[in-house]
């Protein structure tokens, strides 16, 4: 069996031993599959002076600490993405400038949200959504999160939600994503795309649509997307994801997680019928876009099975929630609906 | 003078006297004509495991205390009819498993909402929102609300709000409803309809439309719907309604109040020019769907005047209004538009 | 077996055996199951002085000839129902003035479109898309086209293309339509209701969707109506109607046909995969509303079996075309796809 | 150079010695240009029997404390004009009926919102949105608040947020507007306008637009509109407008400020890159209409430069904030993008 | 009585007695009140190299021929205004290069669409649809046709079909308009406004609107606009103008008339129930925008009562057509609805 | 210099020399660059039983003659590819069943439609719009027109005219498309990808814009895609594409032509900013999608420096135009507007 690729410290440095986990266990007399901290948000709205939010943000293990990349909007709501770095995950620096990309010359300040980070084989890959005269994937690679490399687009437009696996699959990069129209869009399935470098991207796959008018649907019916990096389990990769409904009164975004075929990531093994997350705290029904829950990393304590997941509330605030890896998939696969 | 048909408890059972009636007199200070129960939302969001919210119920008067039909969502979403029981129409138990119908095939398992309940010369009757290819008006009849018969829709798609008349007039039932259209329908006004079988229908009235740009429409321009069963009284059928105004982020439902002819009941008599209650406590302003105020039974304590309003607020959860009867009536007289 | 009912022409009158039945025979080289009258448009845009067109109109046998009910409008360019009377199907005299109904007191004057005529047990009836605070189905009744009785209306708007069964089915009347919203609807099934008495109606059931992204579907992808009165055959109900297919410069109506079980209509045998007939004609294709074929009657010639089909062109003009009963059933169960 | 216009309170009084400013310093710790008043909302929710809120109003000096027009809407929602009083711009009494314009027949009831209050020349002129079948910008006189006089409306529909100079330039009136559809319109670029005589208007000049992708525009990029009486200052008019984005949950209503040249006010000197203000307080964030932030109104204190800034919040309330009208405009000039 | 004022020949030059009228009688057999130029079109599609067409236009009696302002579209289909000479209203030369405004900086050659022309006190206004940041009415004198002066913009976006009156009215200018929105408008009433000196505009009043679902109202129930300028007449002043009817297949555009007050223009004395002429020729039906009949200019023989009146056809050709003016009026009295 | 790539035909067989090519020279009295053959069209409306229609398809010479794949939709109208063949390039056999892949086994019989045909290095390519859950380019090859081999889509959806490059640039295939949404898409710009083995593609980039409210833009405001495969000139690659705007009644789609740099083919040289073909011809204005010319493919005969281009008209059928190579890269130099 294959390790669990969304930790990956090893490769990244030596403290391992030493970095904390973020954690709480499950409160007394919660049932739930998975858990909010409770100091939530950890990133509150208005952090710093002169920033409005930060949210839909992707963290690693770095170091003896983690580092992420994190979408950042100032008082222009202008997205772009900046630094941050945690001793325990939980308690955030922000760099207080965003990510320069010395190489490429086209767009350098151009809009960048909700990105992903993922280190494969020593190098660390962030995916966002860019703007290419429409919004698309957009990638970089580091391998110290000072020096930045931008990588090609993925895609063209009308593209969002790219989130790469954590290792090749036979031989090749493996990208999700959500092709999209270039507004709010009101549709949206999950596909895989393959490349041998990083620059070209092909045989593309559909994973799974969003839902329609059966039970185990509704809650998903209008969009959907891949969230944090696939976690890697004997049962198939653990795709966390965010389902859509659209009511009178606009979008709620909930949280979800699929299992996909090792080898074939495109084929769906279970998904989850119901969501494990809706909005319903304070600080993810009220905000800039009110009800989002909008999950976009995954830390995994591999010896525990204890899963961090992060995700944005609102569009205004960066929280945290928990479960335990097994229980996770163990539900997944009781609770299934693929379709 | 007919009786006030909505309380109809002596068809049911025995124990009447000793029935408590959910009451709160005014606060000191409000001068409101309808009044919030001091606790609500008496079915809070999340209330139990697995359920995300019930809200847009029913409620009548059962044996020794109350039973009704509530819209529950599971965190699939999908909206079903679950019994629950109370001892004073305030503490609710609810069935885990939603009503099931041995009788028929179609859709046994299809989406099912914004229930309404009356009893009729002694068979409760359930009208609600049900799935045939596009919602309309459902319909289902119960003795002991153990056993349940599934009725044919009433209406072709696409038709919501539903709700029957207490009591034959002129030998037939009389149903009101709002056709709408297949999505979320910003227009719609109430018709009126009778059957000698509550299967066929027929003799479709236009009774009263949604509002526009005058003083008292404002409040009710986009659309309105019928709410509780209406209730018989010397003025008229009182018809509790929600009307909607559609705002740059959105719906917003607040509720009004209407007089029917008792005889041809597609003829308004009074019609409030303003709401009575609009989203302003933070669970009707704050939830799924934010700024909902949408009424769906009333119970009537016949000796003393006193109304017991039932309403969902904001797709989320179950709340209780109050007013007095006469107070009601008497406000809807003086405060009129019709239109 | 039955006989065929839409020719019904024994039940009016006497003079069937002089009453000559529209026809040509396919065109020398055609190979098509339906082929144009070679005189198209039999009723040209503006036939008479200060009226616009004529279109989407029914006809019956009636005493010696033929009589109709059509959709006339004047330069106003309100639709109304004129009476017309023609010695052979082809050459038609239209009432100058519209029906009137001397019963019935609301909207004496409104909108009336697209009619349906059918004899059923010595009466005629009339089923049209009247307006009603919104567009739904209307119907009238007479036994002579001198004078007529409005009888309710069927159903609650919105609705159009109503088109009623030529016999009872097991003891109850049963009527075709569409539901639909209140613009140029984008979408659209058939269903099939029943009534005991003309004017209650229920037991609805879903007949057949529209179509999708299939082979067989993508002509009729937007929306479908039924056309003319199904026609009583040993292979079921031939139900013929028009499907929608949606371009980027409009909508375009075609024809097709299915057979429909005759103790259960709602149940489909047999399904065209493809339309019978388009737009190409330039009276088609040109017109006040460009590109549309719309089916509102039919005359059966028992003994030879030859079928003359009334359309609507281009909401604009009155055109005949021609099959072969039992060639076009052969089709139809030929080139079937049922979905 | 000119006097700062908004003050105005010798013209109109004696007292001003006398007359408290509202004003808070700035908190401690906060580094922010504007702050809110920390009792916010001055005008809570629901403030009176049957008023369901009061916001997007006007308020200027007068007499020995200040007097305004305020957005007023009863329980039918339906906005009209009513004056208030208060001793120290904080503290408000409201007259429970609306404005009554003595020599105007036409609509002397119609929908009246977002009024905006200037003095000219010793007379009091209100502009604000009112109906002609279509909104579009109202106007009226006063001298003492007790009699208005209704003058013509500056403009056809379809326009918002008509604000007055508070002089009058090279001998004309100047009016800003937002010309805009008849709904929710989701975009509008601010024009001026020149006028002889109040009456007649003409020479009508682009002067800003509502932002696009890059960084200083996005958060303004949906629409834009004027907000208080522009201030007159050394660096030119201080406009402080509303700048709007639209999230796939609604609309987001932020405060900027730009500076006009006084000559010229078709000429943007500056514009903030950034909002000054955008929904973070609860009631900013929660009510009527979530995530609005409507600056209407403005006072300075001449002697201190102290700026108090009126804003409607939610559409629901009415709310203050504070500035020192240099930093301001320093701030604008430094954080300045002009497209 | 006042004269005829579109006439206006005598203000400009001499040769009146010399000038040709257009005109062909009544055909035989044709009893509408307005009938066709029998060479339809007078100016065809592709007239010239490098013009796609030339249509929605105006002229003028001057000297002794005519002289007209052409919508003139070459294959950049970028609409600008052309010169056209013609000794006899039927046969044209169009200037290749279009009109040039010698005094004014701004958008020197931005869009410029449907012209209208008339002759006050003598003096030529030019007034059509111009860009501003969106399209408004736009201005223009000439005494020659040789040397145009550009006046101000009339209005602010977004506004269209700007017509002006051919003679003050209690010492004022006075012009339609029809305010609308930036795109293809779906709906549109007439106003008219007032001046005092052509550039600045008030005294708005709504004159009338569009149709609804009545008799009268359904062509027109889209939009409407005024076309040529209002000729005057001891009934009213003579308003023809289109309607417009939106079919699922896009608009139909048809003409109509009104007679207004002489003295309050807005008063609405009588208007056609019905349209006069509608899209029917191959070229009104079939074109770069398919079904537009479009009328902009109107030529009198005072002493004949002769009418030839100007309109595009499908927004491709120019044509021309015939009434008699007496009929005409007589004609709009006796089928008039007003509302 | 490179040859010219499309004409390609030695590396198909040996009979260049007796291929007659299509032609027609310039009308006498014609002064455009571009004019229609005078048969037109060469595939006319339901050219065989059972088939609609034959449009927007592309061919090339081979072996004496000429090939090509062609749209093809039978009276289901969905559209499939099918393998035509042309002795003189107007003539055309069709084959009645379309295209098969034996190699793909996903969707093999889905919609598929507006071929491009290029022979790049001695085998046939293939790219279409086909369905993958949204159109997106899809992509085969064969060497004989016999056998084909589906290849990996280009791209994710939706995404529509993608067209390659007759060759090779630096080592790399080239792809121009126009990503879009899921419907009747409303915008859309021209990118280009790049490929080193026809399955995965990347380094995309902007090639240039739908157009705006400039004079060069506004026949091509509402979107662009490429038409025919781009031909090798001295003045770098010709792009033939067409260019549409939005009327009210619906999209009007031109022909027009670009310049790109050879090496850097997204770095656009020349632009015209006029069409060169609009819908005039009574095949082009009416039909199934009426005011639509579509070119998708070019033969160049290199020794005289005729060009012949294939288009679609009215999605009906399939029309031939000509030009000199030489006057249209002169008129594209000549008549340039770059944005």
């Amino acid at each position: 069996m294959s390790k669990l690729s969304a930790l990956g410290g090893e490769a990244a440095g030596a403290a391992v031993e030493s970095r904390p986990f973020p954690w709480q266990d499950r409160p007394a007399g919660c049932d739930e599959v998975v858990w909010r901290h409770s100091e939530n948000p950890i990133i509150p709205r208005s952090p710093f002076p002169g920033v409005q939010g930060i949210y839909n943000s992707a963290v690693v293990p770095f170091g003896e600490g983690y580092i992420g990349v994190f979408r950042t909007e100032k008082r222009t709501r202008f997205p772009l993405l900046h630094v941050g770095r945690s001793p325990n995950g939980l308690e955030w620096e922000i760099d207080p400038e965003p990510i320069e990309f010395a190489n490429f010359e086209s767009a350098p300040n151009h809009y960048a949200y909700d990105p992903r980070v993922v280190e494969i084989e020593g190098t660390y890959y962030i995916s966002w959504c860019g703007g290419h005269n429409g919004p698309t994937i957009s990638m970089a690679s580091t391998q110290d999160f000072q020096t930045f490399e931008r990588l090609e687009n993925a895609f063209l437009p009308f593209n969002r939600n790219g989130v790469l696996f954590p290792r090749k699959i036979n031989g090749k990069y493996f990208l999700l994503s959500r092709p999209s129209d270039n507004g709010h869009t009101p549709f949206g399935d999950i596909y895989v795309s393959q490349s041998p470098d990083m620059t070209h991207w092909g045989v593309h796959r559909w994973v799974m649509g969003r839902g329609g008018d059966e039970v185990g649907q509704w809650w998903q019916r209008t969009k959907i997307g891949a969230g944090p990096i696939p976690i890697e389990t004997p049962d198939g990769w653990l795709m966390i994801y965010h389902g859509v409904i659209d009511t009178c009164n606009g979008f709620v975004y909930s949280m979800g997680a699929a299992l996909l075929d090792l080898d074939e990531p495109w084929r769906v093994l279970h998904r989850t019928d119901q969501h494990l997350l809706t909005p319903e705290a304070e600080y993810e029904v009220s905000g800039h876009v009110p009800n989002v829950v909008f999950p976009c990393a995954a830390l995994v304590d591999e010896p525990t099975g204890r899963l961090a997941i992060y995700y944005g509330a609102a569009d205004t605030c960066s929280c945290v929630c928990y479960a335990k890896l097994d229980e996770l998939i163990e539900f997944t696969k009781n609770h299934s609906a693929v379709f």
